[in-house]
Parts: structure tokens; sequence; C-alpha cells
């Protein structure tokens, strides 16, 4: 059996590595327009913020080997062409043509079975002046290396074209090479796809620290170089951003042209089609990695989201296909689950935003909920602040948020996890997680925030977010804002609302008279526990009209004043 | 509705403060027979180590408030009877006799619904001397004091009885202040009832490092003094260890005494046995936490596993089976997760050990899987070694052991929820985790313990554990052993074994001639993956006879001859 793949990186080898292993008489052959394969190119990012020293590292294998044709073909059984473009698909005589780049001469290979891994590559709006010098974006080792020469050649000036995963990522990385950045995003907030707007203003509060400077709402209408055709100026709607270095991030699109130019499908999204097999409409034909679609295990609908992990598990599947390995040989699909890092703060989100499940026609109910990821006595416990959203149908958790410096990761794949089994709040809340201080407080931040959406759903609680409340206040409506703290949180840091009155959760029962019950009465606290308690406190002595806010002054994105400083720790109680 | 609680640590106060929040008019009161209640018990070993500088730490809110009964009384509104023995129930009458420790006056007092959380307490075994002054057991803050003032008064030699949860956590304190310590557990290695014998010997090659001496299958029979009454020497069947310090850490009893006297049914694991709602054999009176037992997830069995998140999850149980809060008004059970924390080391399981799921008649098959927890190329990359139980019958994941340097809790939390939820291998091989090179390896290690399992289940791969290498030996079966490594790796460290040969996988195939036929060829390498490589690549030339040694040289704990000093890094080629 002949098989030929098209593309050395991420889905590529994994899918001729594992069909060697179960097929070691098979005739494999990777086709590959650049030199090296395989090489680690979620790792860039580090390259270019020094964290990785050498690029050398992300080509090599650990024993100093470079991922080259000899290291395939010796170590991996596998021939590599690379240097070599596939040009052409004769889907009817099962040949594909390729255009060697080294001695520019075509060939006509001879395949039982292809395998399409052309990946993807950045979209590269029209802008006048985006071919100028100082103008990148981050899809190969090659632009990796060509951004760090330019920060050490002394670029002082950075503009970030989009606020998604790689902006982020990258900006990280300038920061740490005191590049002065701004983020110049179309959207009005940052990770407008994948986030809900409380969480994006988490981010964009984190990111103001670092002096990152945030454009939103704007776009990028043209560059401007110097004589030398290197970069000076970047030109939006919104004026004028002096930079001698640009990344460009807006996203990635799908290599499609091979598969189209063969007549196979395209799906909704642009991407190759293809079945549960990795089989395109042609089914000697596979495809996977960046240049395919995939089902979104929670809407069930075609996305493209293009993903190193989701690459690697495609070509798993493809091999196993051809092979006839029947247990593994489907790909269920993605819950888009990805994590990004941004100097001490983590980024996760997996499945959909409640804006997205909204759209898509959800009924649907989340929470917010900012807690320490281990118990407050212990030293290294930090904040992250969580939001899950749940079908109000069948209370199943459709996806969550997780923004804070403390661990995200672990608390972002238990629930993705939960989500693939079609777990509902209430099972959640029962996980039997591994608990002791170093790693988690008695109840799982994860755990906590299915209780407290279990309460939410089954109307336990009455709760608003912050942004519902502030809309309240747009639309006009009258509402009392209970600050329920004690003296000394109340003194430190303060909602900057003139509707808000103090009465400490121990005084609330003696001073309930003075609330009043034509409009809406809104308990908070720090975070949430103590503003829930006395919202079910005051709606247990008959005052139907309380509810509380979620988050408290900790996730308030809102005007606040700060008097004197509290304590380090944040109260969960 | 009036509602006696016995017992103010964890599962109790739960429970009363969440049927406070549903039931703000019960009349709710905690029995306790201390001072305190709602401590963080768990936290005692890091208040021993010092990570924790302040006993006040675990006792206070982080607001700096004391939970002592008026804090109940005030934010939680509650009441509680500290210093207060429960010391009898009268289920007819439906009271319960208390006993005030203070001004030693008996009261009966009745209750609608009782909740026993009476706890567990340290089984003190019946041995000469045990009530000498340097013998503790970490029970109580008390007890945490006192072994902190005893190194504080100088204590240099310590003797921990028990090589279990406690015992690990207690001698990491011990090292962390300087204390010779020495742990003496009566089965031959430690944690074997929640390990298996290969995960252990990991476990306690690290602590070997530290100097720990370990006295293995060895028992102690008595204490010796000085003329103050002080601890001088522990005596066992194998000798005198000189300590001025004794921890007392094999395990921990239900306290069943209040239930039992009552008439109340213990379970077969000699703790109360309670239903799904946690009732009791009288529906009025529930039981949770320490006292009773739960069923495990895996087998269906009873099982006592006395757990700090445990206990606060029957205590909002039993709160909303008491509120009648309908959607999520029963326990399912328990995996038994745990984790702990030793140096730099995080120990965890979940779920059955392959040794119990043996014994428990379960046809099961287990790999084990040494891997980096982030990519290569991430300077912060650490190993964690991977132990997979999977059920043979349906591919389901019955049990995990992870033991490692490296982030071991978010692995141990994602395999523990796909087993609640019945993933099989192929299941969880497709997860959609969150993948960056910051947080984990583009295959994250659980997915690719899964892809390993899932070989082994379906007999793509046939492979061998070292212990299972080190038996045949012993058995006296020939066979060989490939070192497929690189001249360098072999140079810097082999397994001391005569019937090793080293042939590099690179020259195998031209090398196979060398290779018997009329025994097991069992190749190696580092970890695992290039020894599966040599083996899939000897069985394609038609070798039948070759399998290969899950682990390589990391998990070999037998014997190994070092030379050279190798690169850093582990191969996970």
């Amino acid at each position: 059996m002949k098989i030929i793949i098209v593309g050395g990186v991420a889905c590529g080898p994994k899918a001729a590595a594992r069909l060697h292993r179960l097929r070691p008489h098979a005739d494999i052959t990777i086709i590959e327009k650049g030199e090296l394969l395989s090489y680690a190119g979620c790792g860039m990012p580090y390259y270019i913020s020094g964290e990785v020293h050498n690029i050398n590292e992300l080509m090599k294998t650990n024993l100093g080997i470079v991922r080259d044709s000899h290291y395939f073909r010796n170590f991996k059984g596998l021939n590599v062409r690379n240097l070599t473009l596939a040009t052409r698909i004769d889907r009817q005589k099962k040949q594909l043509e390729i255009l060697d780049l080294q001695s520019i001469t075509r060939e006509m290979i001879p395949y039982d079975k292809l395998i399409l891994a052309t990946g993807g590559q950045p979209i590269m709006p029209p802008i006048p002046g985006i071919d100028l010098k100082g103008v990148h974006s981050l899809h190969d080792l090659h632009s990796a290396r060509k951004i760090k020469d330019a920060i050490r050649d002394g670029a002082k000036k950075a503009v970030i074209i989009g606020g998604g995963a790689i902006g982020i990522e990258v900006a990280d990385a300038f920061i740490k090479n005191d590049v002065e950045t701004t983020i110049i995003e179309a959207k009005n907030r940052l990770f407008a796809k994948v986030l809900d707007p409380d969480m994006s203003a988490t981010v964009q509060d984190y990111l103001a620290v670092d002096d990152i400077i945030l454009q939103l709402s704007t776009r990028v209408i043209g560059f401007e170089g110097n004589e030398e055709g290197g970069l000076k100026k970047v030109i939006t709607d919104r004026g004028i951003v002096d930079a001698d270095l640009v990344i460009n991030a807006i996203g990635v699109h799908p290599n499609t042209l091979l598969a189209e130019d063969a007549g196979l499908e395209l799906g909704v999204t642009g991407a190759i089609r293809v079945n549960a097999h990795m089989q395109t409409t042609d089914p000697d034909i596979y495809a996977g990695g960046d240049c395919v679609e995939s089902i979104h295990l929670i809407t069930r609908q075609p996305v493209y989201i293009p993903m190193g992990d989701t690459a690697n598990k495609h070509g798993r599947v493809i091999a196993n296909h051809i092979a006839e390995f029947y247990p593994s040989n489907s790909f269920p699909g993605v819950l888009g689950t990805a994590i990004y890092k941004y100097g001490d703060l983590s980024i996760g989100h997996s499945g959909v935003t409640h804006t997205m499940a909204t759209s898509l026609g959800y009924d649907c109910e989340s929470i917010l909920y900012p807690g320490l990821d281990k118990p407050e006595f212990f030293p290294t416990a930090r904040r992250i602040d969580m939001k899950l959203v749940a079908d109000r149908k069948n209370h199943r958790i459709i996806g969550v948020q997780i923004v804070g410096e403390g661990e995200v990761s672990k608390r972002l794949d238990v629930l993705a996890t939960a989500m693939t089994f079609g777990a509902t709040v209430e099972q959640l809340a029962h996980l039997d997680l591994g608990y002791a201080p170093p790693y988690s407080p008695a109840i799982d931040n994860a755990i906590n925030a299915a209780n407290i959406c279990c309460n939410k759903l089954n109307d336990v609680s009455r709760s608003v977010t912050p942004a519902q409340v502030w809309q309240m206040r747009q639309n006009g409506s009258k509402l009392l804002l209970v600050d329920v703290r004690t003296q000394r949180e109340y003194q430190s840091q303060r909602i900057d609302l003139e509707d808000v009155v103090h009465i400490p959760l121990n005084l609330l029962r003696q001073r309930m008279a003075e609330l009043p019950r034509d409009r809406p009465v809104i308990t908070f606290c720090k975070v949430g526990l103590r503003g829930y308690e006395a919202c079910q406190l005051l709606r247990g002595l008959g005052l139907d009209n309380a509810c509380f806010m979620e988050g408290g002054v900790a996730l308030w994105p809102y005007p606040k004043i700060t008097g004197q400083p509290e304590q380090p720790n944040l109260s969960t109680q």
C-alpha cells in the first residue's frame, strides 16, 4: 500500500508515524514544501520571549537530532520529500503531481491513499503597505526568527493587529523584551469570539497594568514606511500609531487550494469537509489538521478551530482508519478548548460562550465565580475567575471561561472532560477530585461553580451580574445596591455609584427596615458568597425584591473608589 | 423545624450553613466538643512545615475573624454549643443528650432531624509506651501545635509509623525542619493500599534522595522513655530506632459510638451505613463525613475513605435532602481520589489499583507511562509517571496513579472526571483539552497514556512492565533485553543485567540476525516510545517473540549502571 502525505508538521508526521507502527510494510512518503518537518510551531512565541533560548530547540529532538528527512528515514522508517510542493491531484489516476523546489522538476507519483495535511496560513488583509519589511505574521520558524531578529536589532514600538490567541502570546513575548506594545482590535473587546464581555474585561484590566495599549473598535487601514522600505507608522481609522514592528495576528485560514482544484468539497467554514474518519468527499483522500473543519461537540455545527493538539489527533485517526484499526478510527469533534498565557495570567475557554449560545437559540444560564485556587491559608493561593454556561433545559454545562493568575488549566480540562460526557451541573458538583491544600481548596473551584450554577438554575438563588446591574442603571431602572462587607473592606475599596449603601452582613437583620420594597435590592460582597447569604436572609424575611450580584466588588469592571489598602488575601467567605 | 448537628468540622458546619441558606427559618444547632469549629484540618502539615506561618490562619477567616460560636451566630445565623459532648440519642423521643464540658451538666434537647458528623480519630495501636509524651497523632489543632512545639524545643530524630498519606505529609514537614526522619511501615512498601508496587517504588526512590530512612515490613512493638516520661527509643520487630518524636499515622477509624449505642446500623467497613441521601437506618438521623462509609464508584463496594472534600459534599447533600432540594439530594459515591505532596513530588491516585482490581476479579490491563508534563523545549517541563488501569471487558478506565515532579494534579482530576462518566480509553484519547506549551505537551500525558493503553488492550502493541521482566528472570525464564537507545544514552546510564544487548534503533533492521527466535526479545528505550517502535519493526519483520518494556530505563526500579552524565532533558522520542 502506497500512502502519500502532503504536509510535514503536526498531522502529517503523526499520521505517518502511527501508520508505520500499525503497518510496518506500508510505503509512506511525506511531501513538505519547507526544509524541516515536525517542528514545534506552538513554541514560537516562547522563542520570541526568550523562554526558549534557541530556535533549534523547536527543531530538534532532545537527543539533539534535527527533524529532517534523514531523521524520518532512519528513525521513523518514512520517506520524506522536503522542499517539494504538491501541485495537483489526479483523482482518476490516483496520482499526485509534485514540484521539486530545488531542481524545479515536476513529477507524478501514484498513491493508494492520499492524506492532505496542508495546514493553514495567516489571513493577510489587503491593506496598503502590508508588504513592508517590518510587517510580519507568526506562521513558521522563518517568520519567528525574523521577528526575534527585529527585536535584537532594536525594534522598540510594536503593533499587534488582532486581540486573540496569537496576539496575546506575542504581546507577552514583546513585554518581556521591553517592547512598547499596542494591540489594535476591530471588535470592541479582546477575545470577542471566545470570551463573554465580562471575562474580556478581566483580561483587559490585566493588560492595562503592563501598559499594553489597547485600541479597540479600531481598524488598520494602512502602513507607512521610510525610504529603506522599513516600517514607520500604522494608520488606523482612529489615527496613527508609530511602530517599527507589526504582527498581523487577525487569524488563520485553511490551505484548501489543492483540495478545491481536485473538486473535493469544502464545508460552510471554508475549510475542507471531512467525515468522522477524516475522509474527504473522495474516500481515498483524507484530510486533517489546520486545513479541515470539525464538528463542535456542543452545538453539533461545523466549526473551523485550527489547533496543534487537534491536528495530532486527526493524524492518528487517519492512520487508524487506513490501517483498519477499528477501535479508534473516528474523530468525535471538538469543544474548542484553548488556553493562553500572558505574564502570570492564564486565559482558558471551552465549549460555547453565553453570547454565542444565546445567538444559537439556547435557553441558557451562566454564573460568574471568582475564587482562590487553593485554601485561603495556603501561601501560594491565587485568584481565578470562572464563568460557567449551562443549558436550562437539561442543566448540562455547555461552556466555561476561566481567567486568573491561579491554576486555570486544571479546571479548564476537568470541565472540558465533563462537557464531553454531557455532565450536568448536579453531576459536576459531586466529582471526586484530588484534594490537598497545595492543589485546591476543599471544595474545588469547578465544584463550587457547579453548586452556584445549580442554585441559580433551580431558583434557590437569585442573582445578577455586574454587567446586568450596569445595564439596569443605564436603562433608568431604580435599584439599591447593598454592600454587606465589613467596615474595613468597605473603606479599602468600593463601588463608585451613588445608589450603594453599606450594611455589614451581621447588621443586616436589624437594619432591614432601611431597605425599600419598591425596587430591586441587590446585595453584594467581595466575591459573592456573603452577598448570596445576605440575599437569602432578606428573602427569608420577606423581602422578595432581593437578589445578589455575582462576582461582587472583585468582578465589578466599572469605576471603584480605592481607600486604605486591605489585607492581601481575597475573601471567599 | 429543629435540626441538631453533632460535630463542628467540615460536614457539620457545611450542612448547617447550606440548610440555613435554603431554610432561613430552620432552628439549627451545632454541638461541638472542642472550642473551635470549622478549622482547616488538612492544613495542619503545612503549619508544622512552616509553609503556613501561624496556626491562627487555620482557625480564622481571612477577615481575621476566629470561627467560634459568635462567628457562626452573627455571620451564619447558627446556634453553636461548643465544649459540649453529645452523649446519647433517644430515638423514640427524638432527643439528644448533651454534656456541657464546662459546667458538667447534662441536658436533653429535642430534634426533628439529627445529623451525625462525628468524624474519625487516629487508630491507636495497643503498644506499650504509646502514652509517652513524645508520641503524637496529628488529628486536631491541639496535636498539631504540640508537634510543632516539639520541633521548636529541639526534637531532632523523628519516627513516623505508617507510610500513607499523613505519614508522607508529615515526613515532608519534618525534612523541611531538618528533623532526621524514619518511616516505619508494616507492609513491604509505601502506599500499599492505593499504589501498585511499581509506583510505590518511584515514591520510595524519591524519598531516599532526601535521606528519609524507610523501614518496610517492620512493626513497632514498643516505645522506651527516659526518667521524665519523654521518648527515647522506638522498638520494632527488627531492632531499635532512637527517636525523640513519634507520629502515629497508621490510619483513622470512624467515631461511631453514639450511632452504635442508638442502634443505628454500621456497614461492613465499621463506619456508619447510610443511603444515598446520607440517612442512617433511622431516616430522621443523617450521618456524613469521616464517620460514614461510601460506595466506591468503580467497584460499587462499600469503602471507608475519610476525606475533607467528601465530608463537605456530604454536608451539602444532607442539607439538600432535609430542605427537600431535589435536584441534588443524593451522594453518588467516591473514587477515592487523593493527592499528596512531598517536596516537589506529587503523588496522586483515583479508582482502583491493578492489584486491587485483580483481587476483586477484574480482567484488567494496565500501562506505565513516564513522560514530560510540557513540551520538551519548554524550560519548566518535568517528568510525571503515570499508570492507567483499564477493564479489558469494556475498555473503561478503572484506575490511575500518577507520581512526579511535574503537574500531576490536573491529569489526576481529568482522569477522575473521565472515570466518573465511565470513559473508555478510546474516548479518553479524544478529549479536547487546553493545549499551550506552558501547560502541557501537544498530546497531553492523559491522552498519550490512553493511546498506549488502547494499543495494549487492542493487541496493537505487546509489552511487559519492568516488574514482569524481573519476575520472568526470577522464574528462570531465558530472555533477551534490547536497549535501542543511542550510544550516548547507553553510556550515561544502563540496566545492570547480563542479558541486555545494545542495538540503537536506527541499526536494528540491519542487525536483526543477532536476535534469537527461541525466547522473548524485549526492546526498551528511555521511556517507552522507541522501545515500542523497535518492537513493531521486529514484529513486522517476522520476529513474533518481540515485545517492549514499558517505562524503559526511567521506570526500571532495579540496579542500574551509571556512567557519564547525559543531557538534562528526558527523551520522550
